[in-house]
């Protein structure tokens, strides 16, 4: 697998309209665009910072992923999302490896990304996803 | 406060030994440096991901923060770290803004960066840290 830089850091937050003044004022960085991920029951809030990218993630369904993660654990950092050319290819040679897969196969996230999800138990911990911006993939 | 770039990304792990061979042998990053930082209780291990380092974090004290964390959430996302350009100035600016500081001056942290830390009751439960590189510092 060849990791080009980190797409992005997923951060679980109660509320966008607390968090994102956080990031703008105290930080100082530009939210440049708000989301909402039907199919992942969040809305998202993305900065840019360098080459990667901060993603707030608000629940809006309680049942959802981030919904329970923030019941269990509260706000804070919640995966980590590295940009591959290939989510597919990087799937197959992973599970190879006898890594524990989320998504067997990519699927479609915010900003039209091809993302899947490896297995925090196969990751030391971490919640860890693989992207690749299908306008930019090299064939 | 001006940011750059995220410097790097802090892992909670229980074992560098195991978890080193996850970063290098599944994602195919590469170990370029380990190092005890005997103040914080831990030994390092760091990846470059582009312009971001992967920080894993060992603990050599239970009674150390990244022990006490490891004993109450297990491993996982620890912290975050931005690069900016005068710690010093940026904790001061963010102070007058309300931000509750761990550190209220910057203190030596591994690879020789100033760090400081502000407290994740502030920063919507996100450990965050701002460090600079001094050989670096624009003045």
């Amino acid at each position: 697998m060849e990791i080009t830089h980190i797409e992005h850091i997923g951060i679980a937050v109660k509320s966008l309209e607390t968090a994102i003044p956080f990031y703008e004022n105290v930080l100082g960085l530009k939210c440049y665009n708000v989301e909402e991920v039907v199919d992942q029951k969040v809305k998202t809030a993305f900065f840019k910072v360098g080459q990667t990218k901060i993603e707030l993630l608000e629940s809006t369904d309680p049942e959802g992923a981030i919904g329970k993660f923030i019941e269990k654990k509260g706000e804070g950092l919640h995966h980590i999302a590295y940009a591959a050319n290939d989510v597919q290819t990087s799937l197959n040679e992973v599970s190879a490896k006898g890594v524990q897969l989320i998504d067997k196969a990519p699927r479609k996230g915010a900003e039209g990304l091809n993302i899947a999800f490896l297995h925090p138990k196969s990751t030391c911990g971490v919640l860890t996803e693989l992207c690749e911006d299908p306008s930019k993939k090299q064939v």
